[in-house]
């Protein structure tokens, strides 16, 4: 159904998907007005027709619960049964988690799944996770997110030993509020590619591959990081334009500002990855347009292909005794319960 | 003694600000090679020698008590005996809030003095607070903060009815995690001028006057905004000399850049108020230039002249009855034994 824009910027993104990658086999899930025209004309595409739809607006979990024929659940469920391998959304992002919890499952031993955001750093592409899957976490839940993020950025953007930072506001070992300062002991104790705190001021200069937080500070973060782009970037149109010597100029620029727009985009990156479910689940933004889908069903793909779950998993098992401690089974089913948002 | 920079940058935005401020008198301290040269040529400073100095790294509260002849400790002890109504300092921010909870004092029912910082939002300034005094914040708290939030913003941005935010993952009055469900519950019942959330990336657009939050997740906030435009702006300087074209074209909007650089620029609201101690304390930025200071000195002059610790003194003691009790004063003086950082 295609978030903010509507299914045609969806099947749109589907067919550069389709023409960029050779291998790959679409199924689309949505009203048989919309999916099955493009199926029929498409090799590779099939048509899996949902009647209901979930609004942006709709309570996640009750939502999944009630509609049993929405686009996100049947997707998901595609993906449960093994009809398919991963499943990429740009509908409701509670929706997208709380079906992919409820329907596709968690990895075992994983206790919250975390969405995990590549941004666009100077120095590297940067892993920010948990980006809003968990606005209430405890310090341990960020031990996991480091390592499903190690296993992300190795696989997808093959970085061969991943860095990993803590969100915190100074840079000593003693920094933080008491949540951070816990997640710093368990993070040293237990993840050995941890090298430390990270700045809100250093995120962005890309000095680690992955950077973890809890779901209510990386959601801000995340957000913030767009928004200032945003205001710059209006600040700049406008400075621009601002005199007739300006507007001249501003023609000589237009490469490779528009080259600078694209990298510092979101769509650039196609979609967040729900990583500790047991599947490929990509979960688009409610904005993204037909560059985003495509990339989108890109990372879907690639996550497939290189086999993530299945590391995470294997990643999760072998994690040592003092982090599963720490995570201990006393939780487990806790997490399908919460209400994603 | 001047923060990263060193003490000559004090003394020139000190000497900017006497020369843009008929009416201001500035007490210089510091070591006496520093200070008494300075104090000696112009008619409107005084020195005043201080022999120890607190480094950055040093632990805040433990620096304040040990060093009493620290610039930062007998600064505050200017104001706390009325010998000077306000500070400035470019050092370390956790001794700047130290001493002035230790020594300036808070005002009578403040639980906890909040850093408000004021960004540069596209429609508005806006006052971020708290940025980083208090990382472990009780949902209340957050009611002070917007209350003193409201007074700063009226007193020295000139806002008549400043419109309050909660800094939140969601606009909708439930979302958020259980604190900020609980910020929301109690800022909706007692603050007015409340206005519901705020979310990160709605921050910058400058919706608000006043956003309040937690200081871990103000502290992360602002400094990702600072960073992410500092990486904007380089990455724009680099792509503007990226062809032979841009590179003319960059001479062309060099000036209207400039603009937009001095917009963004820290230095330009020079410093942050520490809100709900008895003075006017703004603590500047580590990196604080000549402008930061000269900048940094004439809020605090404002911040004198228009009484906003008395007015925000008078604005607690009148608050609803509900918010009273609900930061009761079971907790006072637990503030003064926090560690600032």
């Amino acid at each position: 159904m295609g978030g903010d824009r509507g299914p045609a910027v969806v099947l749109r993104g589907a067919l550069q998907a389709l023409e960029a990658d050779p291998d790959l086999r679409l199924t689309l899930v949505g009203p048989a007005e919309e999916v099955e025209p493009f199926a029929a004309v498409h090799d590779r595409a099939t048509a899996q027709v949902a009647t209901e739809v979930i609004e942006m607006g709709e309570h996640p979990a009750g939502a999944v619960r009630a509609k049993k024929d929405s686009s996100i659940v049947v997707g998901c469920r595609l993906v449960k049964e093994g009809a398919a391998d991963g499943f990429f959304s740009a509908g409701s992002t509670g929706a997208c988690l709380a079906a992919a919890t409820l329907v596709v499952g968690r990895i075992k031993g994983v206790k919250r799944p975390a969405l995990g955001q590549v941004i666009p750093a100077w120095a590297r592409p940067t892993l920010l996770i948990d980006v809003g899957a968990n606005a209430d976490c405890k310090p341990e839940y960020l031990v996991q997110f480091a390592q499903m993020g190690e296993v992300y950025m190795n696989a997808i953007m093959g970085v061969e030993r991943p860095k990993v930072g803590l969100l915190n506001i100074g840079e000593e070992d003693t920094k933080g509020d008491l949540f951070a300062q816990e997640a710093h002991r368990l993070l040293s104790e237990t993840v050995p590619a941890f090298a430390g705190n990270c700045e809100g001021g250093d995120l962005m200069a890309g000095d680690f591959d992955v950077v973890v937080t809890d779901g209510f500070t990386g959601n801000v973060c995340l957000k913030t990081i767009e928004g200032t782009a945003k205001t710059l970037m209006r600040n700049l149109k406008a400075a621009l334009m601002s005199t007739a010597l300006s507007k001249v100029g501003a023609l000589l620029v237009k490469g490779p500002l528009g080259a600078l727009k694209e990298k510092m985009s979101p769509d650039t990156y196609g979609g967040t990855p729900l990583l500790g479910v047991k599947g490929a689940v990509i979960v688009g933004h409610g904005s993204s347009n037909e560059t985003a889908v495509k990339n989108g069903i890109a990372v879907a793909a690639a996550t497939v292909r290189a086999h993530v779950p299945e590391v995470i998993a294997e990643r999760v098992a072998a994690a040592p005794a003092s982090a599963s401690a720490a995570v201990g089974a006393e939780e487990e089913g806790e997490a399908a319960a919460s209400d994603a948002r």
